[in-house]
């Protein structure tokens, strides 16, 4: 399995940026990610740092710098396609170490070396919502009287259509989260934990060569599958009751992930109703995906269809969300979503319906083409009884 | 086993807290976390956030409330210790869903519930090393007049010293991190990829009841050794050159880790000679670890050891950090490191030595005791050719 994006194409990234830049009189992005939010730095140097946090800055012209914590040095050169690399203490972990003993550099240094010493009048950021207090006043500490603007939209635009080799990735990476289903399948027992669940879960995606879980995985049973953001817990399962295994890995940078209910033994009578509802609600919203349609077109139809099944008290977001580098990233599909679907757009149909009894979610990833979509997984899109 | 800490307990540590907002004349405090960077959250009210992140809001006097982000009322509730929540549209995912179909509170609402309808004159934040930009500038905005200050200080000292429930979780912690370790060695072939290796350590972890891994797995093989700070990668694992495992798992929300350097066959002999350092040296500074003792003078026996072994080029940091909830916390301990160690401090030992060419880290937990430290575990520190 080839697990990586070619350098060229982390090029291309930076290139398409700068022009960017370049149309927006924009002179230096600061591009932010953290280790659970990595998305920036990953597309564009594929670092994903650990404990620290890190960014990349890039110039309208010239070579753009990955900026590091003071710990992790030989970790980004070993996967760092950006050469030069600066240590910064703000970007350190929250432990706080001083790190009284290491040189290390400012935003001062690193603007000046991508400026060839050059002085900014804009400065761009992005990942503004993700960015810690420190780093951003390290930032503005260094900007001198350099205008500070939001490009959150630069980077979520560029990443919204994926290339062949990210649909490769997501693709290969939704085959190991279906075997890691299949695993959770044969090994799940009435007594287990949640949490020994996730075990077979987890182990069989790293031994497929998954580099991490896409989100920490939810194995939820009895009330506590309606929770649409859970995690695995000490709950011990029961036979006959409502069980719902969502999770997925990251392979290649790329995450996946899938959403099913089940039971072992018999499902209860209002549970299974409520699984069908949910069947044919995720087989109507993979119906009315397609390039040119609007997204919000679609959370219509999603609503009109829980209203006329009378399931719409069970409604608790938007039927669709985007999936790439991170399991959830823009664009979310909701009802006030004015863009257009188009091809090399990819999501996930994740149908979540709940009420204060249980609740259910059945989640695939898809690729928007120009007749409809690619769904990266159709297996056991059913009432399922171990 | 039991993995939780019991109720009362989070109430007396809201109580201290309040304690110290009354002594020093501080109306409100906001402590904020996220999925990563959890430790207020949890320490405050059980609550561990996914995706979204959150705070404990808390007044001198009266009720606190916890503030989560729009999807996770019913997962909040299931494990908060906390009564009252609110949800708080800049708390969502970076993936910005708007939520246009549902109602949601701002810092105003929270301010006015936990201070009965009083106003603040002073707000105390803590978690301004981690906070997300979109959060501060939510909680600012409601402050009215209200003098801002920063309280990290005020959890990271009581979350320092930890209890009796908290050591019993930190030990079972580092009992199911053994296992895991256990289990790698036990699975560990020439031929596969690091990250396969990886599947059976956090496998097992999961099946012996861990709610999570503490850190994303290090196994790293060859050169790779070298990063103080790492990650299982595609990396094919050899015969006879150097492998570091160094990974933990999270019990009742405390985290424990294991470092060990080891070798399928033969260590090269130069590596072997720099495992014997590694062990003398946590050996060494273990020793020097008792209640009463000035942090930095552990510093500076550790940097003469290495010193006078001849391997101080091989130094990256301070010998010991902080852990609890999370693996790494406050405090450091470094050249700088002036406080003095207190019974009922954990520590995790934490010795990397690394050049160009390998590194290594042995690393265990330990609890400062009046004579000396109780350590978490003292199996395998010795050179492990398997």
């Amino acid at each position: 399995m080839n697990f990586k994006i070619p350098q060229e194409e982390y090029q291309n990234r930076i290139k398409n940026i700068q022009n960017i830049l370049k149309e927006k009189d924009i002179d230096v992005m600061v591009a932010f990610g953290s280790e659970a939010e990595p998305q920036n730095l990953i597309y564009l140097s594929n670092y994903w740092p650990a404990f620290e946090t890190g960014s990349v800055v890039i110039p309208k012209d010239g070579n753009p710098a990955l900026v590091i914590g003071p710990e992790t040095q030989t970790f980004a050169e070993d996967y760092s396609t950006i050469e030069k690399i600066f240590q910064v203490l703000e970007h350190r972990e929250s432990s706080e170490p001083n790190y009284p003993d290491k040189k290390l550099s400012k935003y001062d240094e690193i603007f000046d070396f991508v400026l060839n010493g050059g002085k900014a009048k804009k400065i761009a950021i992005s990942g503004l919502l993700i960015i810690t207090l420190p780093v951003y006043k390290a930032i503005i500490n260094s900007a001198n009287s350099a205008e500070i603007i939001n490009a959150d939209d630069i980077l979520i635009k560029l990443r919204m259509k994926k290339s062949e080799n990210e649909i490769n990735l997501l693709k290969q990476s939704s085959k190991i989260t279906l075997k890691a289903f299949e695993e959770g399948i044969k090994n799940i027992k009435p007594g287990m934990e949640e949490v020994e669940v996730a075990g077979y879960v987890v182990g069989e995606m790293f031994k497929n060569k998954a580099e991490n879980v896409a989100i920490t995985p939810y194995i939820l049973s009895g009330k506590r599958t309606n929770q649409a953001i859970g995690r695995a817990s000490h709950k011990i399962i029961s036979r006959n009751e409502p069980v719902q295994f969502s999770f997925g890995c990251r392979f290649g940078n790329y995450a996946s992930s899938i959403g099913r209910p089940l039971c072992i033994g018999k499902m209860p009578g209002k549970y299974k109703e409520l699984v069908k509802v949910g069947i044919s609600t995720q087989e109507n919203v993979i119906s009315s995906l397609k390039a040119g349609v609007r997204a919000k077109d679609v959370f219509k139809k999603y609503w009109e269809f829980l209203n006329n099944k009378g399931y719409i008290n069970y409604f608790l977001y938007g039927p669709c969300h985007g999936t790439g580098i991170l399991e959830c990233e823009h664009p979310f599909l909701e009802s006030d979503s004015d863009y257009f679907l188009e091809e090399g757009m990819t999501f996930q149909v994740d149908i979540y319906l709940g009420d204060e009894e249980f609740g259910l979610r059945f989640e695939d990833g898809v690729l928007i083409t120009s007749n409809g979509v690619d769904v990266f997984n159709n297996k056991y899109r059913e009432v399922i009884e171990l």
